[in-house]
């Protein structure tokens, strides 16, 4: 696409963290003006972008811009969309209201590009995924698909750092009670992310459990991945060099695992596997790292964008 | 036993962090004086006990004391023990070198009160268990000898506070390094903690993974519990509760699961247990939350103390 | 005083901050029984004390107790007193609402019993200093006294941890907000504890900025205190030493200044004092260390108790 | 300048914290390629820029390179100089060994371009302004030089996060030593980077201490600056105004004072004053904020280097 000008954009619900960091990424993408960003309980207050401030949804000119991202609250985009229609503009919606799973997911595409960029490019709806499934699904997906899974649960136990709550005012998530704090939520295998997995990795009996951790941004996956026969660690790894050659957001680690600090502030997703010792039957533990708010949310959503539009993939993102 | 004096004790290794928090205890405990805590590294300096400095290891007078606290890092208690003999005073080893699975356990308790109390009382030298183990084997050991465990892997994903590394100054556990991070350590079923809880658990398949938390101190340990046809997550808290009746330091929550808030500064240790729905055979999530340096270390240290010397078996400890 | 039984105590407002560590250390005093603890917003909830559960406010029978905490907001306490009358009851009021300047100071002790103690003991009505107040004031009340604090501005540079904001659900205590941040507030003089240190410290001129740090706990006051001619630190120390001699709460630095990590999870306060090279009239910088919860506001509160019921006076405290 | 390729650069000790943000700016800079990167320490190990992996300080080819930075610490940067001479590589050294104060000055540019630009363009060798100065003295020279400030001493009370230590390993920088703490160092007047600021400020009577964060980066300094008489705040914020204006890197608060949050991660320094009521002469406090890796490190260096060079001086910083 040969572009003379720039796509004009803009945000729904700017205030949140995932707001903010779209329109910090956005800021810094030199195809796009963001010509609005919302929020009716800031309105007024300053942006991460240059010369733009928060306005009232009212004041929202849909019709002046070729994509609209939705980082409104679950329940609202949906909302949002049956009121406003979709005539016209490109809509990248970072709830979780059409997904997979959701019972809203016809007509519109799942953005997780590695996975299924045919479908994303050039589309005009796009589910962006949950920061947890981003990474469940790019480590199982190549693994599922290659038959290298055995029967039995597939354990997830998954952390995450607090803006993936959201930027709720909640007693939990005060300073106070989380410094120094450590704990598991949604615990019994009912995390609201659930349908969204299993409905992409249809087969696998995940049971899942989220922590919440002491940190503003990251999220760290170690799972418990059953083997075939006779399949080892290094096959898995095969699995994803062959799955993500060439993905410039997916790192898979030639050895070990990867923490936290490899991802946090960057649009990356990294993999690591290693087998198990002492156990019978092959059991792999795979660790999956991610920023929620980069990967997990705001990268992906400017990645589907990027897609969407005709721009190169990876444009403002960072690698 | 009707003492009309106090006890003395000593600490070996009294400047780590385990070291501390034993003097502290040990501070506000009415039955004993530390007449000694050493330090190579750090003599001369102040400790928390009023007008006790740390001295070499050369000047403590084991002859002085009835109790010697063992706060070493591991292969300097072993080291310590066949220098020193163990004629006379009672040691209490909080490194790793006699506990079950080392290889030097022969004629040592293994001192885990509420499940082996009766050897631990007026006895003559314990090992005190590992942190990350006094929380797997409490909560798994009642469940095992009960016969609610069904074949298969235990996996146990568990999260330690930075103090369970020790006091080493590496660049890994510099502030600006872990804050913001989390990270898996020992994976693939090596954790040097394996033997310990292998011993004890004889039978039980384990998988065990350690994370590191950006936090001082405290341990979450999420598993994942395959149980028989049948039974059901009230069936294990009713082992617990069974096992751990009139216990002061083991807290059964009524519902849910504990977090690192819940014991961090004290001697106890929680556990809870939520079912699974959507897994086909019955899989529990057991979650036990303890502080590394309480009734993972300094905490169960002075337990065991107190039922050597016949004292109390609670003085002293935040229960 | 030769009691029989336990003294019956009642906490308004036991569920911020201030209100928890009273429970706290009220269950560790073996003088007193906590027979009921209020909160509104949280009745039904267990608390610190074995046994006993939070209750509205309207069901707190004050006529059975011989003290009352008052934990509540500032403003809510002067209207609290002014409905109930202080018929009766001890009164230890938390909040400002009647400390000296507030306007409603007459008939109430200051709490500060290292400089008032003879108007603490058998007290009926103790108004408990505010947790910055508490510091400046001890540490310059000695040096006004004794004529050591030269004209000029007294420049007082403090940091507290979030506790100090009480337990508000505010967006700007959100540990996504707080953690790696630190900010000055209430800049320009115009701090509300500003009136109580001038009272207390007539003639002294204050300059006093706050600042919010990224820990639960803990306050830190740097100051720079002009001197007289020919004074020296010595001579700051000096007048501590004398001032606070005996002392167990107050503790002067031999040589440098404290830190947090010294006082954190104590009722202690912490002293130091170091000269300045290189200024042309002398300027000490003061440093005083305590935590907010302890002698800021808990355990300063039982400290006055204890005075006010014949009690020893650091019984229950951390000292 | 008209460049048709890449100009090579070289980094000294690039496994500090300054060499490692210093690699992830220039990473992103189009017009420089690092040929390499050097660490005796970690040699072989990756760096952030790609395809560069750390070599050992002799395998460094100074002659391939137009620029050398040297991140070495203090002392060291002289060192190198000495033995290597400064025939034909622009140097920028990051240490303090050639900062003005330090007797070494000679022939080296003060590297902070919105006080100095005129020096730095084209310049050869220049030493980069220490991370405290740099906020210090952006906030006080205009004032100075406008006859703005009065007599007296000028009070900076001045926070950091702790990699403004460096990332040597010691005991005092653990995480579990600086989490939940807070604490003054260099107290007296007698910080290593007075020199700097005294030998820039020439007149001024400072009286620096500074205290230690528990964040990873970032650095506050609430000044107390006595006024003239009948100057206001509103004329500090003017002559910044006047003498930052068109400053990209350079905010002046338009009220209100800036925190850490406003700038971790950025190449800024942001500026505010607020005056002081209830003291008898004017007395301003003046707060900075910047992080001590971007404006106050690496940021500049790179700014630096673009004026060197001929670049555009923002180029790939973050406004």
């Amino acid at each position: 696409m040969n572009r003379l000008s720039k796509a004009p954009v803009g945000v729904i619900g700017a205030n949140g963290y995932t707001g903010q960091e779209l329109l910090r990424i956005l800021a810094g993408h030199d195809g796009v003006e963001v010509v609005f960003a919302t929020s009716d309980s800031a309105s007024g207050e300053e942006t991460a972008v240059a010369g733009l401030r928060l306005v009232p949804l009212l004041e929202a000119r849909v019709e002046d811009v070729e994509v609209v991202f939705l980082c409104v609250p679950h329940g609202k985009a949906a909302e949002w969309v049956a009121a406003q229609g979709v005539n016209g503009v490109r809509i990248v919606d970072l709830s979780s209201d059409h997904r997979p799973g959701s019972g809203r997911e016809d007509g519109v595409v799942y953005g997780l590009p590695e996975l299924f960029r045919g479908r994303v490019v050039g589309s005009r709806f796009v589910a962006n995924p949950g920061c947890y499934p981003t990474g469940v699904i790019l480590a199982l997906k190549p693994l599922v698909d290659r038959g290298l899974v055995a029967d039995g649960p597939v354990i997830v136990d998954a952390a995450s750092g607090v803006t993936g709550a959201g930027r709720t005012v909640r007693r939990d998530l005060l300073f106070a009670e989380v410094a120094g704090d450590y704990r598991a939520y949604s615990v019994g295998n009912v995390h609201r992310h659930l349908p969204e997995m299993r409905a992409v990795l249809a087969g696998v009996t995940l049971v899942f459990t989220a922590h919440l951790l002491p940190v503003a941004r990251g999220i760290l996956e170690t799972m418990y991945v059953p083997l075939g026969a006779g399949v080892e660690a290094g096959a898995v790894r095969a699995a994803w060099l062959e799955a993500y050659a060439g993905e410039r957001l997916v790192k898979v680690m030639a050895e070990g695992v990867p923490a936290l600090a490899d991802v946090v502030g960057t649009d990356r997703v990294a993999l690591g596997v290693v087998g198990n010792a002492g156990v019978g039957s092959p059991l792999a533990t795979v660790v999956v790292a991610l920023d929620n708010l980069g990967k997990g949310a705001s990268g992906q959503a400017v990645q589907n964008m990027n897609l969407m539009l005709g721009f190169p993939e990876h444009r403002g993102l960072r690698c």
